[in-house]
């Protein structure tokens, strides 16, 4: 196919193939295949796979105790936007390569924020023009847009959590214009990650009035968006800290609670991440089983953190029963809520050959592919549905079913009690459970 | 003073003095005074402390690795009855003793469950009819109490979140009870804790509909209290998980949420805990924050959690930095709501000379006394208040005020960024913040 | 088959087949065949699977928060011998009918331990003559004896680093037994498991003096064997902590460094664990990689640990990758040392039917049977091998040889590193090896 | 005094103050008294406390999510000599006004690294001449230097554990002149922290060969150094991990062993970190209690982590509990051989006042300061020692003298054990032992 920039960057790389492994081409997929029927949709249906511009290209390898070590050609020009449209041709090139139908991006991903607000906003309306040229001519789609309001020392006390107001006020400034370019690039939906919206140390910090702040915030952004159009959904992304000791949107739960106590439950619902989700002690499974038990599982950061280091390491998803339990719950909630799969995932500093990422990605969404058809059969073929209803069959009929339909009083509790006798125990069969899963991996 | 049972269980050792550890005598508090005023209350008022009859009067010291170590006389009487009611004259001899005005139970703690539900019944009415002769000999209250629905194996599955209807019936039958006791007692309050109210295996597990079951329950076991006169708060109290890998009430945000979504926000309150804080990845003032923020401090469960290891430790607290942290919110918010501080702390396993018991309490006292001595200078006597709230003081006039009063919206704060131009970084000051505790300790 | 006891403790499961788990039979293998040759062995030869005498057969479910809840009906007899038959006929019922060859054993598993030393003593001597004529009667071995010496109180500030000498003395005493116990059992190998060689706390322990105990008591024990003809392996078990706050024997490389310390080095080798091995924060990988470069990769404890929570789950291992990763270093160092891999692993506190205890072994048999192939193709097929020899090509000649083969002084590596001038960056390629690893499984 | 650079860049900040906080002084010792003695020494020859040039001087607040927020004037100069005479002196201002005697650096702390070996070299020897005249006229002392070979890109895959000999021989190379600025500059100590001398990934990496080139590597560099004249201890600075997965000197009984299996042990000691410790699940005192049973407590860095996040916060100590412990071990092992206390520490990134610095290591001094007066008064003052002395006394005398002196054999402790028959139980007494340290604080 034809490069869609005038400079061919990832050079030798044709498009990867849907042939499987075992060829000898190292660069296709195994088990990805965009047009497989699943559970009666599409892989690419089912997924909306997304590339993060952030980790991709952007990320260069740096870490606290060095800098980067992947030195991309396109980050080569020193004129502004000149380097934003080198590696906008850069990030088409990718996507385009990969067979992916979408991306996401921070508002400063794009082209690097300038000195004052004005020139910024000029900037990043000269660059969303830009992209929008390479989405019409690639097809390639935005599944979210979110504004960066952590990393400008600016932020280093928050955003909407700010003590000081006129930070507050310019995170406003920022993340409306964000709202815009995500709205002008036809944006399905835009994401809220607070990145600082938390604490360094309780001791300076009035969380309450930190807490409400954030509240009337999000109402307002919303508000703002819905007034130029935006039909999409809003995200929250929990992470439970780092950079900040402690950040507010923790976990599903906390959330779920947070969304629901300042009235913004109809409009937000929740993007999960698997590195943040077990940096809250949690599984993702877990979030996302909480997520979609209040109908707000609306999409997935994949990548996964490393059990024995604890912080936010984003590698590349590769752990099959780690994404087949994920798969069970998002197959059994119908899918997510207008989001996608997007891989917030970054290749190692070490790894700093120009195939390297494209085996990141190909590993990445082969395991959910093969993660999803696991899924499918499990539920579909295996005694794994049926034993999992029977333990509650007991809500089904009779008490259980008057319990549930709030026709008893605690007292009647206690009568059936007495009347029952001691009862017999019900094994929870987690191995057998276990079994199933591992046998259709 | 005369001893209240035929026996003197903890012989050797007499009341203890509130005379200062510098003594010879080392059974003496050093910093506890229960009459000494700090911020306009007694140490007595504010604190409330309450002697745990599980860990002081039924643990024995066992572990996963080990039976008990320690072997207490009150244990010797082979009938059930005689042995509780030993066991009471020695916990209301040692709560005398020690100069403490609460204790808290569980159900079975008071005395050993029965072969059938009917017999248990009886046992407690017998039990809690001498411990009401007890209280009235000897002035000794009741903070709260609770049941003990984990321990049976009938638990195993959860009790309010059972998988079997007839389960979540038997949890009911046995709270009514505990409701009744507690009642019964003069309890000033009742806690749920929820300890098997989780699961071993998202994959067995239909975590809507339990959850759904245990809102309902909580409801309906409110009722049936109100309905008998009792005017008490309800705790909930938070852990993240152990016994079960993850337990529903996870930490204080995730039941705040809960509470609002079940309409139980009027009558419930959290009972927080230090170590299942830790175990949650959080700080015991980041929980209490948390709760107060909305309203619902309710009680503490003194102890502390062990940083380097993963369980729950229970360990008497010790850690006076940790401790003034949580006793600068615990001023700030106004005190407890109805709670006290209650000692959900044990003995080390290797502790097993009748006088550990007395220096484990004594320790947790003396650091609880000194913490809030030290808080109350901090906050009164520091410029530690003056510096925080100076941090928000952009919000108490002008456009800042103008955003908490909703009078603003997105597109202003956009204008204000424009008209701001860059900002000067204020500075958190976490150094000087955690200078000035330091000072006051 | 015919029953080796006189009553069938697992009713209605016959020997568990070997025929996939695709069949209609849920008590079936799917991957783990004894007499499939993998890499030049039967799979029966190179596992050398045991079961665990205390978690199958002695454990019940119980956990810190409630007694056990799995009833064996080998427990009933109230004569301790009679019940020590009875659990030994259940043993041998269940080792045969999984098709296993081998056991493993503490001494008080196979017999409760009596009031005095003495009596102790004839309880062993009769249980472990029943236990031989067992083993004689159905061929299985055993793969290692060991001795119990932390569930006793008397162990409660441990044995061989107890401040008490006569502690000490009476551990020395308990281990000659089981040592005699062992050898007279035709054990191949012997293993120490410090569970109380630690500390509570460091306020009160000499940790310099404790050690030294240690490293003499374990020489003590060795020459003793040793003196009886004992010609197998002695290992020592790793474990960071738990029940001990500290536990002496952390990680490999900290016993490693004890045993070269104590001039132990040459009669002792690990026995690695799955959950010790996280609980230090460490990957089972890696604590066999760190064995087997000092020559000590002796034996294997499976099982796994729960990421998300901080103590010894034990759990039957599932974690296709996990297990995977661990048989590539196994293959890689040719196997164990004297050892096999031992389940040290048991069934949740909810799995109490009798069949669970079937599913738990055969889905970790499994694991590993699969685990095993899958590595020995990545070894065998894959560019795995390759790629990985050749990032150390350098140092295999030239300067890098020189270096190996200690040719060069400090001063010619800084002459070397002014000759070459910068150098060019090596990818890692950590993705593409993941990628090897999971088209494998 | 006068200033000792051309420039003041701590305007307004004059030397710091003796005098106690009670003072109005904000920025006065409470507690460090440079003269005061404590066991004999003054509390100056026992800190030898440092100010660590890379954190304080050259750190500006950058975290994985955001660029440096303090902006410090030393770093405006274009050109490198220029810019790091600039910052020697902003370095020797606040060194002096702080009333400290020592520094520590890393070679490129001093001056940035150049594109070349040989300019490097060049950039090297000017800064040290440099810097050695503003020793002489401070009398400002070099604690330790060291070389960093993990933030250039070149050592992404390690530096003595590189795969690549090429860049083995660059580290080599570049840690002969780090060696020679060191004994340039008078060092009294040169430490090695192995930043990226461990893995990312198990899978590529041959952990035995890797270990047996850092065996050798650090054998040439002593041998290089002693050539040189130098007499002072080289030091290991364990971490568990971060930057890489895993890091080979993962703490004290691991890096013990290494030494003593290379034969670095008579030259080589440890050079601790707190926040190292805990990342390990380790209490700092534990890592200084193995290091001192092996004669290795060579030197701390002193700072603190968080207990709720999992990477290397790296904050100013102020725990006054975990301070004490860590100086009691100090005082029994009679302090450090050779090292200080250095602060490798660094103020949190919203510090952004430039008297943040000094709040920081003001409270940092106060807190060891009061640690160690504290620790002093338990040891001679309180039954502390002799509580813990009692506990061993029965190998002081008798068969447990025996025992140490190698004269009981195996059987020996059978026969005593038959003898004494059942033991009692000895208190570990932990509660009071807590108690005491909390009184004395």
């Amino acid at each position: 196919m034809a490069l869609l920039g005038d400079k061919e960057y990832f050079k030798g790389i044709g498009e990867i193939k849907f042939e499987g492994k075992d060829s000898d081409n190292p660069l296709a997929y195994k088990w990805y295949n965009p047009n497989q029927v699943v559970a009666g949709k599409t892989m690419r249906e089912h997924f909306k796979f997304a590339i993060a511009y952030w980790h991709t290209f952007c990320g260069q390898g740096a870490d606290p105790f060095g800098p980067g070590t992947q030195n991309f050609p396109w980050d080569a020009p020193s004129d502004a936007v000149e380097a934003a449209k080198a590696k906008a041709d850069a990030a088409f090139e990718f996507i385009t390569k990969m067979g992916v139908d979408y991306f996401c991006f921070h508002d400063f991903d794009l082209i690097q924020e300038a000195d004052t607000f004005a020139e910024s906003e000029k900037r990043l309306a000269t660059i969303v023009d830009y992209i929008k040229g390479k989405q019409k001519e690639s097809g390639v789609k935005l599944l979210w847009g979110t504004a960066n309001c952590f990393s400008n020392p600016r932020y280093m006390n928050g955003a909407s959590t700010n003590p000081d107001f006129n930070v507050l006020a310019r995170a406003g400034g920022q993340i409306k214009l964000a709202l815009d370019a995500t709205i002008e690039l036809g944006g399905e939906n835009y994401v809220f990650w607070g990145g600082r919206e938390g604490y360094m140390s309780l001791l300076n910090t009035d969380v309450k009035r930190e807490l409400d702040h954030m509240g009337k915030f999000l109402g307002m952004a919303r508000d703002y968006a819905r007034s130029q159009g935006f039909k999409g959904n809003f995200f929250i992304e929990p992470k439970p800290m780092e950079p900040m000791k402690h950040q507010y949107d923790f976990d599903s739960a906390t959330v779920v609670g947070f969304l629901n106590e300042h009235g913004l439950q109809d409009d937000f619902k929740l993007n999960l991440e698997f590195n943040h989700a077990t940096l809250a002690n949690h599984t993702m499974q877990h979030e996302m089983e909480i997520a979609a038990a209040h109908g707000m599982l609306g999409s997935l950061d994949a990548n996964r953190g490393d059990y024995q280091n604890g912080w936010d390491t984003d590698q590349f998803p590769n752990n099959i029963t780690e994404v087949t339990e994920a798969m069970i719950t998002f197959l059994k909630a119908g899918g997510l809520q207008g989001g996608g799969i997007n891989f917030d995932a970054k290749i190692r500093r070490n790894s700093t050959d120009m195939d390297d990422v494209f085996h990141a990605h190909i590993g990445g969404m082969d395991t959910f592919a093969r993660a999803l058809v696991t899924a499918d059969k499990i539920i579909t073929s295996s005694q794994y549905d049926a034993l999992r209803t029977k333990r509650y069959s007991s809500f089904d009929t009779g008490k259980g079913k008057d319990f549930e339909e709030d026709k008893l009083t605690f007292k009647d509790l206690y009568d059936i009690a007495h009347e029952n006798g001691e009862l017999e125990l019900q094994s929870g069969k987690q191995e057998l459970f276990e079994n199933i899963i591992s046998q259709y991996i």
